[in-house]
């Protein structure tokens, strides 16, 4: 039956090319796009056609490796001619410290390498090795969120967490997938998750495409959803989550927390511990960027608001750490004294 | 300075025909339209090129006045035309109350008439004192409200309670307009209102007219808003209130009550007398109407999520007394106790 379920995937290495979901077109075309040459790669994680942090990784690695397979003269030739792939791609997102983690590893892994031929094997070999612990790790924090659910309940996200944006599974929606594996029957609310619409595009897609019950409502239907559909959680990814449990995530995320404690219901965040910076102290030293007026007053294109409107458009919030009932990882579930059970965790988890 | 204030008007009388301004196509276009023929008046009704329950009522006054001018015979005669008139106009918009109020408030004007002529006359005078009215009662609500708020004060809202609803300045609007004339500064965040932007494209324009400071916001940034921009209070008018104060309005309220909760500002609703609704005991009576699918689905004509996605699109939600700081009407502030002070208001005023 696992077999069976189609869970979308984003990214797939295909020894002479790397095929790519193309998110910009969805939910309207399902495209996937042949990656050969460095600089498709770098286009399609500069155009947002590949998104996710886990993917944009993913995709730079096996771009490298597979720029690398080209590379000849000696081995400190290759040497520098990966180190300048490896400069190239990273400028595709500055802002992606996935993508740099991930090419990093790459050039590491390839350092040890004695020949040419070795180490564009051991490029091969550490991109897949990504792309494998990011499904482990997505397939942890699924069974574990899994655990705290019960077959019939009605689930509130937000954004896409999902498959599509990581090696597969996702964070907050793998336990969705991992109950539709089980015969568990949940059901998805997906808030729209407006400006830029990742639930009303991707997160609807991507369930829908498993035959997972999936209901769409706009971003200020969650209180009478959640009244009214009596929904029995709140589960939601995160960006970046402080030492303190206080957790950056896209824009709606904070509201949406005050109102599961207002309705008396569970707040969940699922991340992979990649995502806790345990140098960030609390959420006030995490920036809120303020992104272009225009996601705001357009949408695909057209101007839904006077020409000239004050916009206010912050791309994320952060939810206090008092409000998140767990945070769940991939090495377990940990409710409430975040500041002294995160960097435990982290410390066992690394050992 | 009053009159140097432009705050828009959405129906004005002209003697030969009814000027509207098409806000439909707002804020893309300030289009204002000629009504001569019933036909016409039906049309803009129906098609809702006027809205809003009070200037919907006004442009049916107007309408029926207006055609009236044109008949003859027989005064028995005349009120069968009127009567004929009125059920047609009454079938532009089967729902909207104050429609069939402000026409049967036509009819009635004219039955005491004593010729043809003095319907006539008794019908234009009755249908411009509707405006009239509308506009005190508005003007009124606006200088209650605007004693709740202090200059400077940052105020969050939702949907359009604005002049281009009513006669003038609107309800949960007004103290906006009248702050403005009295060069007491105040600053409205506006909520666009997902899912058919009437805080995108009528709040934020409407404002911007008469030059008052506003902020747009999507509707899932309000948290993110109420806390970093040190909003002051939450304003909203009212589609029906019931007996106890209970208080339905556009999707999107209840969640804004909450979060005032949560946040400790004040959540005020300013409606006239007419909106509350005795004979609705508590908000559990009031039936929630669920529109189309398509108005989350699309944007002006652009999809935006899957084909065939489930969708929740319910276009109301009931606002709890208990969440409510004051209702503020035409004849004054109430303050809890809804369920004894709101039937004494009542009586009152009727006096």
């Amino acid at each position: 039956m696992a077999e069976l379920l189609s869970i979308p995937r984003s990214v797939e290495w295909n020894e002479t090319h790397i095929t790519i979901l193309n998110q910009q077109k969805l939910p309207f075309q399902t495209e996937y796009l042949e990656l050969k040459e460095l600089e498709d790669v770098w286009d399609a994680i500069a155009t947002l056609k590949v998104r996710g942090a886990p993917a944009i990784g993913m995709t730079a690695a096996y771009g490298l490796a597979l720029a690398a397979q080209q590379y000849d003269g000696s081995l400190a030739e290759f040497q520098k001619q990966l180190q300048n792939a490896r400069n190239y791609l990273a400028s595709a997102r500055p802002t992606a410290v996935n993508l740099v983690w991930a090419l990093d590893r790459l050039v590491k892994s390839a350092a040890k390498a004695t020949s040419v031929n070795e180490a564009k094997t051991a490029l091969i070999h550490e991109a897949i090795r990504i792309q494998v612990e990011d499904e482990d790790t997505c397939r942890s924090i699924g069974e574990y969120a899994l655990s705290l659910f019960q077959a019939g309940d009605r689930v509130l996200t937000i954004c896409n967490a999902g498959s599509i944006a990581t090696a597969r599974y996702g964070t907050a929606l793998a336990p969705f997938y991992l109950a539709k594996e089980k015969g568990i029957r949940l059901h998805v609310y997906a808030s729209e998750t407006r400006p830029v619409l990742q639930g009303a595009r991707l997160t609807t897609w991507e369930l829908m495409q498993a035959g997972i019950d999936v209901t769409l409502i706009t971003d200020n239907m969650a209180a009478q959803t959640i009244k009214t559909k009596r929904i029995n959680a709140v589960i939601v990814g995160a960006d970046r989550i402080a030492a303190n449990g206080d957790t950056a995530n896209k824009i709606g995320t904070f509201g949406l927390a005050l109102l599961a404690k207002s309705f008396g219901i569970p707040f969940y965040v699922a991340a992979p511990l990649s995502t806790i910076d345990l140098a960030t102290k609390t959420g006030d030293d995490i920036p809120i960027e303020e992104r272009n007026p225009e996601e705001v007053t357009h949408l695909s294109g057209t101007r839904i608001a006077p020409e000239g409107v004050n916009v206010y458009n912050p791309a994320f919030d952060v939810t206090p750490n008092e409000l998140i009932t767990a945070i769940i990882t991939e090495k377990g579930i940990i409710r409430g004294n975040y500041k002294t059970a995160l960097p435990t965790l982290f410390a066992s988890a690394t050992k």
